[in-house]
């Protein structure tokens, strides 16, 4: 990783001065560019702050209580207590689904040339909390807890289900994250099909199993917690840190240290600390950049691999800093404008300005 | 393809109806879901019209005339005639480059676990114009035709240097597309790899070819002229059309009719009918959806692979009318909310709304 600059002997320039070097993603294999503009150290992606009053409950919100009837039924739901309508976590059908459990999975639709199957599937939406204004870094830890054990619960039902093959379970918070509700919601949808890009992840982790006896996920773990280059904290069963080869600022994995392939998996004992390190991790998040609009996925290996020895659940937090340009579209290849090694320090108050 | 209702005696809903399909997309075998939600038809993504009044010079702005030391030394410029200062096109290293010439192609460099690369490469700016306010759907045919023979000529130049594997020439139009800069502009960037998404999109076509001993994006050419079903126009030597597993909505391809595995053995007849279509496709776009924000890349073969039987170039355009959010990010599906069979009828105007 090198600084360069410009031949400003011909015109006088400044010298503009960055720091490049491609990565490759060693659970892909695909290339990333760490491409960090001089302008931008990790405090640079740090949104403005607005201070915007929301409030506990809004009358047409179809997730706020006694709007009910504005969603489907529900498919599972938590409570507090006997009453009925002081449910915790309510999940429902998505109203737009991208599949439904209504279509078939059978071959060619209508195309000779063409592959395609009907949409069958499910897409529920998780629902979780009564409060309009509540978020996972403000609600209490036990509250997280619950929703990652609804996650459980319906990933237990959904891998039941025939044909289903891959169960990805993800939130999207704001509106640059893809979605227009408020209310704090997090969404489950489980295909027929397992993506190319899960194949590849797949692939790339046997191979590695097959030379190295070893789980790739597990060994990065080790070696993220050996050198502490991009750590940014630890528990004693969870790692969180920003992957070598980021393709977004900021990127932060939760990764249980002991080897898990699948989410559902998880003791209950270990489900209390990851409600934990994930309410502190969006907290942090929330605090080093400003509320920044986020997703975060639930990684778990495809249905039947759920006890594989070479695959490894994770949590990935992805903020929406970051645009994917025509560079990233056409190649696949994303720019990272920044660098894990410095963000991380960033997250846990760590980095220096005389570092620059 | 079907419709779908939600159980709506249950609690009296009046029934969300979509179509929801999974395609595979025969260029990368990755899976597309197509669910249209129902209010979303074609028309529905037409963006509100502002009628900004953009200058022609803007004072501060690096690519205006006159402001020529703001950017590095060019590596290329056209001119109309022989004064150095009525320049039509410059060409210049970008200021904030992802890769850049001065770092050396070498392996691993400082971690024993993970594999990187020095971001050796180049990075360069297409000025399209003098003129701050024009844009490709504005500018004459014949300026177009000279930004399409600027790109094949750095193509040419820059194929030639040790250690370019892949060249991915862009444009990045308007904020949500990923530019800051409003003035006219797109992007060559030369990589030392090959990505894993340029690498599966070669094995596909190959495997293709040799099954059927015929180009597989010549073949698509041909079922889309046929069918007619995504078709948006067709000249003597190109075609454009909405793909079959198109990942964004009016994501539109212009692919030349002609095998051809590299833009740059383009000969300058086809090159002028190229601009044509390029110019009137914009214009297209810009009337249908109301000049949104978009990018478009060049897909060409890999450095070396200029005449492979098996691959094929086109100019991808993406309108930036989509988030990628969560789902996307941890599964690789995209979902797109638009149906390219409708979107293509809508591009042409034949799209009735009792078709609903």
């Amino acid at each position: 990783m090198k600084r360069i600059r410009f031949n400003d002997d011909t015109n006088g320039l400044s010298g503009e001065c960055l720091i490049t070097e491609l990565r490759q993603d060693p659970t892909t294999n695909e290339w990333v560019i760490i491409a960090r503009e001089r302008s931008k150290r990790p405090y640079d992606f740090v949104a403005r702050k607005e201070n915007e009053s929301v409030p506990a409950f809004v009358e047409d919100c179809p997730f706020c209580p006694g709007n009910e009837r504005l969603t489907p039924p529900e498919v599972a739901v938590y409570r507090r207590d006997l009453d009925p309508l002081n449910w915790a976590i309510r999940i429902v059908p998505n109203m737009y689904p991208a599949l439904t459990p209504d279509d078939v999975v059978g071959g060619n639709l209508d195309d000779p040339h063409f592959r395609a199957m009907d949409g069958f599937g499910f897409h529920e939406v998780v629902i979780e909390s009564p409060l309009h204004n509540q978020t996972l870094s403000t609600m209490d830890i036990s509250d997280v807890n619950l929703i990652l054990r609804a996650y459980q619960d319906r990933y237990r039902v959904l891998s039941k289900k025939a044909n289903v093959k891959l169960i990805i379970t993800f939130k999207n918070h704001g509106t640059t994250a893809g979605t227009s509700l408020f209310h704090p919601h997090s969404q489950i949808v489980a295909a027929p099909v397992v993506s190319n890009y899960v194949s590849q992840k797949r692939t790339v982790a046997k191979e590695y199993y097959e030379k190295k006896d070893r789980c790739l996920y597990c060994d990065i773990n080790g070696w993220e917690v050996e050198s502490r280059n991009r750590l940014v904290s630890e528990t004693p069963k969870f790692i969180v840190f920003h992957p070598y080869a980021s393709r977004y600022p900021f990127e932060t994995w939760i990764s249980p240290k002991t080897h898990n392939a699948c989410f559902a998996n998880i003791c209950s004992e270990d489900m209390s600390e990851l409600a934990e390190v994930l309410h502190k991790t969006i907290m942090k998040i929330d605090n080093v950049l400003g509320k920044p609009d986020f997703n975060y996925i639930v990684h778990t290996a495809p249905v039947r691999d759920e006890n594989a020895d070479f695959l490894h659940w994770y949590i990935q937090m992805v903020p929406r800093i970051w645009i994917a340009a025509g560079f990233e579209i056409g190649s696949g290849i994303y720019i990272n404008t920044s660098i894990p090694e410095e963000t991380a320090k960033f997250m846990i108050g760590h980095l220096h300005k005389s570092a620059r």
